[in-house]
């Protein structure tokens, strides 16, 4: 399976209108060249490193001589739940950025960097779609910079300095029946979920059960996204908790003196990945932690470096708003500081359908009360953002079979919530598409209606703050939390860390645990069945249901379909 | 344990001459920027695709463009058996290069890149030593651009494919208990050498065994390294053989549809890494097999980049001459039509000490007999490389205790086998100090002398190429293959790998198989006791003795004192 929020795609079935393929589409790009694209936001020359022509990171030392700079205005770009019918936020993402500069805003885009592993496994690449994509989209889905790649070894590197340690006299005295860190993998490869490792003899070490994570699930993965700078980061590595002693307290990564080695693999990757989409406009793509056992946003140190470069900046979170958004807030902007000026909520009216009880084969047919149904999914997002202190505004993200009823129905929906809701057809037109979008988000973040709060305070109890969220935000009527997680969650807290927000871990495609249960359930119960402490991202994730930390490749994975064409371009990602 | 090709460092203790640090030497270097030490082999700036400032790789169209160019003069540089003491081999090509540049030759260095893993364990870096040395050092030793991280992607994709394969259905017919291809990771990591995969249910796939190797060590990197061109490296990587069926016939990475995907991974890999030495001179740093179970030479597509652009061109091959050399001379330009003009055997006084029975800890005294005993190793491997046709130089790579009566007892040793011994001190003095080695060099290369033949001819069985490095490379009296060996390489005769060279794993510390075997030794039995097809790379590897492809951390890791100083340089990596 691969993580949805990996594999949203504005439009399953590509409209008419638009009979080229995304690949297609940005192989035609006319690209400019990175410095001049760089030299849009008056980042100078010399700050700009390139890899390649078309791809850059942003020297570290320039970004420090701009903190001080004033920040320009955040704007969030979350969803309604995923169906297989597909919302487009990556798409809007980067057609709202494209919009923006249409009419004439400094704007830069600020996205998550997609994963390797699945690009070989159900689909191709995740780089927007349409006339609304980040280029050079071959490299971004594959090595990119290289960033995921120093994740995978600093993530790595921990784990042999662990078991090296065991192996050589154990002073630290780890349990090795306790060891908590896996080893990572860009790969989707169920065969590494479990594994017995260190077999062969005393060489080769201790035997233990442990197993591979794919990359974006690491915590490397999530610290590199929130950490503020170099120092920063090397303090978080040092914090990853890897074991537990026999008494059950914590072995962290500076006691095995792993933090400096991860920190200096990880140099290159902290600095943000400059790139431009279509049209090009500046696009920060860097960062891409999984949105389930993590926060699912893309970097700090990206988003932060966009505020001080432009006026505005779109930027994205995993999955629907109820975990993608709620985390942005109760995580990544409270963890930087992040004031955020709008949110967009992205719907498509046949997601919509979807989530009014339509079959995925119907969804053709026009069916206004369906809309009208699903669009419950719609409201609950948009009050739930409303929530958080910061005005909404609704892009419906034109599919060419939607009629002028449902996109009626969806209006109305949003206006019943206090909310506007905008037509866009970036994905078919580009940014000519999205002016009207462009125009009211900017309007609304410069409103200065915005009085952003997280949803709870630092201080709540770890267990109220999981509360917290499965009563305001997943609207369930019950949390249950078995009592070995309660104690588990009492010593996090003894350890030092209850003022840590808590990071949900639950299916997608629902409010509540039940991914089939679409619309605007009520009065479920959530199960808590396990907690997690991530000492170094900086929160304990809470795990609802079932959480797949490495996907499988399907019957028939992409990769069959995947070669390079006579000019040395690679065909099949799509 | 650290492969020995991987950490021979010039001087074991630095001479009093040179007081700074490598990485000291290093971050003193006045980069050119990349385009123009490109410029100084008339690669136009379009041709060159930067990786920072400092790294770049060389477009392939370009160099489609100038393969009808006559090629340069090739320079081997290999060395006589490894001992602690060191002998500098890579530090030797680096300043043989910087030498044929100021004598006015135009000249462009082809170096293997270092590989990650290692860095953390027993040593630092691996991009010569001194004052010939290529930099940006802590960039090569880390990440660079890219490749190896690319290669191990490569790799896991066809892994994860194979296993997926068997889980869905297995309409191959692999046995899964004869599945050959493991995986890779670029970490010294004993704990994977041999693991248990797919555990934890039906979801998970098949439980077998299998584990890990260190990339270098992977066939995808043999096959990256030998490549002409992206057409060759994907008919390559479909050649390769995952597994047997019951009938023990070969199933390949094309049967999997795998080969299309891997050469997309390896597409950016393929182009040749361009950097500089201390002194500017072009250096071509691309590609690192194990010099052991691989080739241990660098790319093929970097060598003849390289001879279409200088004059000159100095390689290195890993370990000593009687794995490096002969595995240059009999796989590298047997497969890719290379006919060498010359070869460096290096030594040092210290190191013919050790073979001629001197203790580590008495290397600082005087003892020209043991110079004198030790030689025989020098001498067998000149008269080992003059066996292949071309004409040979010995290069004395200078530590400061070494006395003149030393040095004269090399000289000598030389002269008895017919060929000349240069005394060079590039270490300390760069360029400077190996002027004379680099006219001689030269001459001797200009001489056309130089008549190179394999050591055998394609159509001998693979049994006897085995016997004719045994007897003729390694003088040994006898080899010793087991039956089921044999019946192995009947198989693999008849499935149509007859014509493939052999590719020798053996210890590299000795002639014999027995490391604590210096000098010269003659007359020994040597047991092949395992054969592996790498059909995709184009050998057949036959093993002598012990070979471990994945080395595991020491007791202190190197990785503890590596970190980042204020200024966000890497430290520790020496």
């Amino acid at each position: 399976m691969v993580p949805a929020d990996q594999t949203d795609s504005p439009h399953g079935t590509p409209p008419l209108s638009a009979p080229l393929s995304d690949i297609a589409i940005a192989r035609q790009a006319r690209k400019a060249p990175i410095t001049q694209v760089a030299s849009r936001l008056a980042i100078p020359e010399e700050a700009v490193i390139p890899y390649g022509r078309d791809k850059a990171k942003i020297d570290g030392a320039f970004l420090r001589s701009i903190e001080d700079r004033p920040a320009g205005r955040l704007i969030l770009v979350t969803a309604i739940n995923p169906t297989p019918a597909g919302e487009g936020k990556t798409t809007t993402t980067v057609g709202l950025g494209d919009g923006l500069s249409r009419i004439g805003k400094r704007v830069a885009i600020a996205l998550r960097e997609p994963s390797l592993g699945p690009c070989f496994g159900q689909k191709g690449g995740a780089a927007g779609g349409g006339y609304a994509q980040v280029v050079p989209m071959e490299d971004i889905n594959l090595h990119f910079t290289g960033d995921f790649h120093a994740i995978t070894a600093a993530h790595n590197l921990l784990a042999a300095m662990v078991d090296n340690h065991i192996h050589w006299g154990n002073a630290l005295g780890i349990d090795p029946r306790r060891v908590l860190w896996r080893r990572v993998v860009d790969m989707n490869d169920r065969a590494l979920r479990d594994i017995v490792q260190s077999l062969g003899g005393p060489a080769n070490g201790l035997p233990r059960e442990s197993g591979f994570d794919i990359t974006v699930a690491s915590e490397v993965m999530a610290i590199l996204c929130l950490a503020r700078d170099l120092e920063d980061l090397e303090a978080r590595l040092g914090r990853i908790v890897v074991a537990e002693r026999a008494d059950r307290s914590f072995v962290t990564a500076r006691d095995l003196k792993a933090d400096g080695a991860m920190a200096a693999l990880l140099r290159d990757a902290m600095m943000p990945n400059l790139v431009q989409t279509l049209e090009n406009t500046p696009a920060f793509v860097h960062g891409g932690p999984f949105a389930n056992i993590a926060h699912g946003c893309n970097s700090v140190a990206a988003t932060r470096a966009a505020l001080r470069l432009a006026d505005y900046v779109v930027t994205e979170a995993g999955f629907g708003a109820d975990l993608g958004a709620e985390k942005f807030f109760d995580i990544k902007c409270r963890q930087a500081g992040l004031k955020p000026d709008a949110t967009v909520v992205v719907a498509t009216v046949r997601a919509l359908k979807m989530n009014g009880g339509v079959a995925r084969a119907e969804l053709g047919r026009e069916d206004v009360d369906a809309v009208r149904r699903g669009a419950a999914n719609l409201r609950r997002h948009v009050e739930n953002c409303l929530g958080f202190g910061v005005p909404v505004i609704v892009a419906i993200n034109h599919f060419t079979s939607d009629t002028q009823a449902e996109i009626g129905a969806v209006r109305e929906a949003a206006a019943a919530s206090g909310v506007e809701a905008v037509l866009c057809r970036h994905w078919a037109e580009g940014s000519a598409g999205i002016v009207e979008l462009a125009e009211k988000v900017a309007a609304l973040a410069d409103g200065g209606t915005a009085r952003f709060h997280p949803l709870y305070g630092d201080a709540l109890p770890l267990r109220e703050k999981i509360e917290a969220v499965v009563r305001r935000i997943y609207r369930g009527a019950a949390v249950s939390i078995d009592p070995p997680v309660l104690r588990t969650l009492d010593r996090y807290a003894e350890a030092g860390f209850a003022d840590l927000p808590v990071c949900m871990a639950k299916t997608p495609y629902s409010f509540s645990t039940d991914p089939s249960l679409l619309g605007a359930p009520e009065g479920h119960a959530v199960h808590v069945r396990e907690v997690r402490l991530s000492a170094g991202a900086g929160f304990v994730v809470a795990i609802c249901g079932d959480v797949l930390t490495m996907p499988g490749l399907p019957r028939v994975p992409a990769a069959e379909s995947i070669r390079l064409d006579e000019e040395g371009r690679v065909e099949g990602l799509f």
